[in-house]
């Protein structure tokens, strides 16, 4: 097994193993980089490229890592991501000095986490979600629409999804006000202006688009894993009362728009290759466009936690896996283009909420408290149907290797109050 | 009344009242600059700002007419548009020697329209389409719900919108391969993958956004009006077939993302004030976030025609105006942002397809012929119940002053054939 120099704990998500790409800034003067991360530390990219480390590579013609997002280096395709990353596995190696001895250069290149804060990686040009979770779909449509018209006669047959906002995707750690919208109870005839009383979250994973299409120019099943640059986790804030009131009939638009968020550290679709396994079965069959063959799917574990104001420590709530989903990301892009939509490199193409079987797999609130009506019991003895104010919101992911995780980090959020 | 030392004829779309902002590339050499349009030329600002002609200017301390894209100057705000406004007004005017007298400069800046080629004025960050006519709703409710479901509960209490996609918006002129997809026959009990057999234009009105918003701080309706930089005609195509199989519950997608078209001229809305007028009455009253005290809208007439490939001259099919949408653009802004959504400079907000009352005022082949029912009959002897290959689609609007148009040209977009 690869090994690093710079010593990585068995339970750390980021060994030599995962390369996962970011960009972050330099707390002491404020310079903006590319990096990966091995350990507890940040490798900067953009340094090792200034000093001429990766001369001579084919992906380094226009100096990618240079820039002060991936979108240029995404752009590249699928040889230029290998040999960029078995680059920088070679230059961490421990079996390797160039970058092992050499003190100076470490000190400049190698940053303790602490020392850096994480900045978004991408510009992200269109954001779409899916809506890939049998499971979740169908429990929201029983929810919503009651259980003869849970799963829509379409569900089966194509992955649902709807345009999201590209504007309001965030970054772990940044906090989120409570949104204010329009709503209806049940009970009154009238509309009210208000803050949302039913804050949720979605457990999400999604992928970005490395290389693009032009427009008119489906990408083909078969060619699709090739387009994809890398997956990060993914929460997609929710406020049910206002997506209750204004869904019908063009979907969710104020109650998904004000806020989605995604972990820091973008894990390649190659580091996640030694996970990859069948997805569910699917039955009926997809049509030609969307059948591969196989469902191919990664066996990442996935964990929400909450925490609220008056915990010390967060609270598992969710347990659920991507592997639960029922529609690949080779089915999602190959649907999504298959009318000639063009995609551009750092798109993000969201899953949709991964709920499983189990009861405690269910990936939001809506679910997990059945509207409500099974409220969570917080370890402080609190009670949440939905999200407070001062809560904060936790995801993790990971995959287990022998000896070694290749995980995303955490996505994390605060809930401060509305501004009304 | 203001005249230009550029001869305008009184049908113009183009004379001094209008100073449109649009980015062309001159066929000559391939330089690409923003401009501005008089009558039949271009005037080419970017020129003019590299020889020093807004020296001094507030707006031009960043030099924003030196750019690729409007986004830099939209950004700028009202003040700004209305300084350059007006520095372009003055040296185009009769009564001003500088640039009327100076042929060598004038020969440099001014190209006639044949010779320059119209490119994407704008980096579009997010493309939201709204649904604000009440016709249209109605009509589309009744043939897709029926008619007890037609006008959704929220339809009167807010503007329901969606979002699109800002990837595939292309210009005037660009030819669209008839999209394929899923579509599923009534009496089919399988879905089939198909070109579409339904293709369907919508006849919208957008506007860019100029100043934005941070995140979580809303923009109100009394603020909206000095967001909007300017407007220009829209054609959000659509496939009927698709999008009766996968809109639900999300909303519409492949049916939409396949393309958008624009109008290469953008009309500020400086531009468009001698033609405000009051819009539909409202009732019940909008809630006070969506309450100005006014329905502020314009005065634009809007033509749509077809031309097939056996007919000489197109044939106006539907004659509609902007001033027939229930919920205004600041009203659209406004619920866009309440919930802390962030708008960008460049972003693009559309009005939804424009029908008035009258059977030929309906803005989409779905209603004209009423899903196919009442075929419209072309000069050519052919029928259309929605577009054939070869159909080209052309939009023209403008605003009648007295003695002047103020308009935004045409906007024109051929179907080819499906590429199976």
């Amino acid at each position: 097994m690869q090994v690093s120099f710079i010593k990585v704990s068995a339970d750390s998500h980021f060994p030599i193993q995962n390369i996962p790409y970011g960009v972050f800034c330099r707390k002491v003067d404020g310079k903006v980089s590319i990096g990966t991360r091995i350990g507890n530390y940040v490798l900067d990219l953009s340094i090792l490229s200034e000093m001429g480390y990766f001369n001579d590579l084919e992906f380094n013609r226009t100096k990618p890592f240079e820039n002060k997002t991936l979108n240029n280096f995404m752009s590249l395709g699928k040889d230029c991501w290998h040999e960029a990353r078995i680059a920088i596995q070679d230059l961490l190696s421990e079996d390797n000095p160039k970058l092992r001895d050499n003190l100076e250069v470490r000190e400049k290149v190698l940053l303790e986490i602490e020392n850096v804060s994480l900045r978004m990686p991408v510009d992200i040009g269109d954001y779409t979600d899916f809506y890939s979770s049998r499971q979740h779909a169908t429990n929201v449509g029983i929810m919503f629409r009651g259980k003869e018209n849970a799963l829509m006669p379409n569900w089966l047959h194509l992955p649902v999804a709807y345009h999201g906002r590209a504007s309001s995707v965030i970054m772990s750690d940044t906090d989120i006000h409570r949104p204010c919208g329009q709503v209806k109870a049940n009970d009154n005839t009238q509309p009210e202006f208000r803050a949302s009383g039913l804050l949720d979250f979605e457990l999400e994973v999604g992928f970005f688009i490395g290389t693009g299409n032009a427009l008119g120019n489906p990408i083909r099943i078969e060619e699709a894993e090739n387009h994809i640059f890398g997956l990060v986790l993914v929460n997609d804030w929710s406020a049910r009362d206002i997506q209750k009131w204004e869904y019908v009939p063009l979907g969710p638009f104020l109650a998904k728009n004000f806020a989605t968020s995604i972990s820091p550290w973008i894990v390649t679709l190659e580091a996640l290759q030694p996970f990859a396994m069948s997805g569910v079965f699917q039955e009926p069959q997809p049509l030609s466009y969307l059948n591969s063959g196989r469902n191919k799917t990664y066996d990442i574990k996935l964990e929400l936690a909450i925490q609220s104001a008056r915990m010390d420590s967060p609270q598992v709530i969710c347990k659920s896996n991507f592997s639960h989903l029922y529609w690949s990301m080779e089915q999602q892009l190959a649907h999504h283009t298959v009318n000639g939509c063009n995609m551009r490199p750092g798109d993000l193409l969201a899953s949709g909420t991964i709920s499983g079987d189990s009861d405690d797999s269910r990936g939001s609130m809506l679910e997990l408290t059945w509207r409500g009506d099974n409220p969570i019991k917080l370890s402080s003895g609190e009670e949440r149907k939905f999200l407070a104010d001062f809560d904060t919101v936790i995801i993790n992911g990971y995959c287990q290797g022998d000896g070694y995780r290749v995980g995303f980090g955490e996505l994390k959020n605060k809930i401060l109050p509305a501004k009304l």
